[in-house]
């Protein structure tokens, strides 16, 4: 499975949300999160555009593999292993026993939306503002190109970034890298 | 906490079990076990004395990082982290993106017993033999040897095994070491 997804400035939450309810989308989370990002001494994630992270929610944990990216037009597609764990705080302790540390923590609210194969994500990142992602997880890219242009015209995103949200804090410069371990 | 535990050669499985009924022993588990080890390139787990082994069995699978051993008389203590994760497949896949290989399998039928404090896993492994384990949990490493003792004269437990069952399957030779990826 290949998750295809593409992410833009926000012309304003409030404004995407209410354009998803007209739509018919269902909203199907609100939650707050917190994404640990973790670098390890040996394996230059920068490098290697990978990317370990783990996610704390109200919802649970779950730690996440991010694989180099393939570039498409505006969307971006990679390998994406995910597993959901018991336990935060254990998986943040044996993540760094096995040698990796803690390089940067993003917080944002994030309300979530499902229409059709298409899942909206509204977020408010603290520190970076609003943006909105579109993702789209299927076999067929093409399928997936369909439905991200529809989106992207009917919600108005026409100012695609390219970069992580990781990318975004880093560029920031070192005063938002947070918690050097 | 700490765990403390220490393994013995098995003087015959079917005596310690019936031992442990009489001594009114809860069992609480019987269960196949695949451990599956994993090592990495720049960290030589051989030499700092750590582990890093998925387990998976009919109960789920965790992930367990195990530290240096702190030795003791008989009883050996180490940090002991475990994480339950949803789905071995995937947690076996983002370790081995994260530059680990597995390099050991070890299966095994384990019956489990509580008694007291004590836990006591009674072992079949395949291709090594008969153990039983006993293990107490603690914050009191006095306490811990007392039930050790205790055990090992109730249970005839009078070879003990200082290695683990990697290291022993390890020592029979490279024939054993299973699936190189």
């Amino acid at each position: 499975m290949i998750e295809v997804e593409s992410k833009f400035r926000s012309p304003g939450n409030e404004k995407v949300d209410k354009v998803l309810t007209h739509l018919g989308a269902k909203k199907i989370a609100s939650i707050q999160m917190e994404d640990v990002y973790f670098a390890h001494p040996s394996k230059d994630f920068g490098k290697t555009d990978e990317a370990l992270r783990l996610r704390k929610s109200d919802g649970g944990a779950e730690l996440t593999y991010k694989g180099p990216r393939m570039h498409s037009e505006s969307a971006k597609a990679r390998e994406e292993i995910t597993l959901k764990v018991d336990n935060p705080l254990s998986a943040q302790r044996i993540i760094e026993r096995l040698g990796f540390n803690e390089f940067c923590v993003i917080r944002k609210k994030r309300d979530s939306y499902l229409l059709d194969k298409l899942r909206v994500d509204v977020d408010d990142v603290d520190g970076l503002g609003e943006y909105v992602e579109l993702e789209v997880l299927t076999e067929s890219p093409e399928r997936a190109e369909q439905l991200l242009d529809l989106a992207r015209k009917e919600l108005g995103l026409d100012k695609p970034e390219k970069l992580t949200y990781l990318e975004l804090m880093l560029q920031k410069g070192p005063a938002s890298k947070q918690k050097e371990t």
